[in-house]
């Protein structure tokens, strides 16, 4: 296909991303080249380098688009109500938000150790700040009578490994509806969580 | 250290089942080649193929070794009781066996993408007959009216993911010791699966 003239930076930015986020969840980090990313892009290596400082930055930049958007994406939804009806819309929002973005989510685990010590800690801030997010809700429903948590830091750990779990079975027309699936997961968060019982899901 | 004669064998095979470990929970297995691992081990790269076929059945192996290691450790546990102790049993046991083999552990869930179809086929099962112990002991626990679970199949990869969550941010010197994070830990599972309260951790 022809390039337009002009749309080079808007067209080759985005696709620049994707073709690094699918090689890198395919092959990892360390074995991909930017000379193959280029290929993917069907560019020249050295054209990359107008978009990318190098090979590290746009792993970390890939990293923090992610922690990023998925932060954004979870201030929209701004959940009003009590702390149950909280946990329970950030369950389903957790659910569905990483479900939707397989490749994103397994490089954001599988490459934190090709990370220089810079960029780690400029990832672990965001990543810890939407375990904030959580630590908060789990807080609230502890200062509102209506949880019963041993340590809201841990609660909040173990309840996202749980959520992000659901990416590595489900397949959509599988057994379960995501929507289905989120139902089962809310009622054992809540239940973890120590939530006075609700309506069975 | 000179080789003694004879004792080849016997050294050779774990100390490279060891380095490949190591480099492929560093680099990836896509990085790293034959003879980056044969150099690691202190022989040559053709040395390699008197205990492997090649890299791939040296990824396999190394993910079923440590499959198979994980349902014989928890075969010698076998506890008794009624469901809540065994669940009790398998989420301490879970935490502290994944907590010492961190590797092993990065690389079944990493390298996944990587294996050829027959061997995910071999690993898959592994993996599915540890689930299936945890999903018996729930199954057992919804017979015995002590647990309240939407889906068992659900619940135990549910609770599995959330208990290896522990590696990634577990260390030793911590804030929480190992066994104070087993007690945090065990309090939310038996919360998850609907137990009935028990004394607090």
């Amino acid at each position: 296909m022809a390039r337009k003239p002009g749309s080079r930076s808007e067209i080759t930015g985005p696709r620049l991303r994707e073709a690094a986020l699918r090689l890198f969840a395919r092959d990892g980090y360390a074995a991909v080249s930017m000379r193959q990313i280029a290929a993917e892009v069907g560019v020249q290596a050295g054209a990359l380098y107008l978009y990318t400082a190098d090979k590290q930055s746009l792993l970390a930049d890939l990293m923090a688009d992610h922690l990023e958007a998925l932060l954004a994406a979870w201030a929209e939804e701004a959940p009003e109500g009590d702390a149950r009806a909280r946990l329970d819309h950030f369950a389903r929002f957790h659910i569905r938000f990483h479900a939707a973005r397989a490749d994103a989510v397994f490089i954001a685990y599988m490459e934190l150790r090709n990370l220089t010590p810079g960029n780690f800690a400029r990832i672990e801030a965001l990543r810890r700040r939407y375990e904030t997010e959580l630590e908060q809700i789990l807080r609230d429903g502890q200062a509102e009578g209506c949880f019963a948590l041993p340590d809201t830091k841990l609660a909040a750990m173990a309840l996202i490994a749980m959520l992000t779990g659901v990416n590595t079975w489900f397949r959509e027309g599988g057994r379960l509806s995501l929507p289905r699936v989120e139902d089962i997961y809310v009622d054992m968060v809540l239940k973890a969580a120590g939530a006075t019982a609700g309506p069975p899901p």
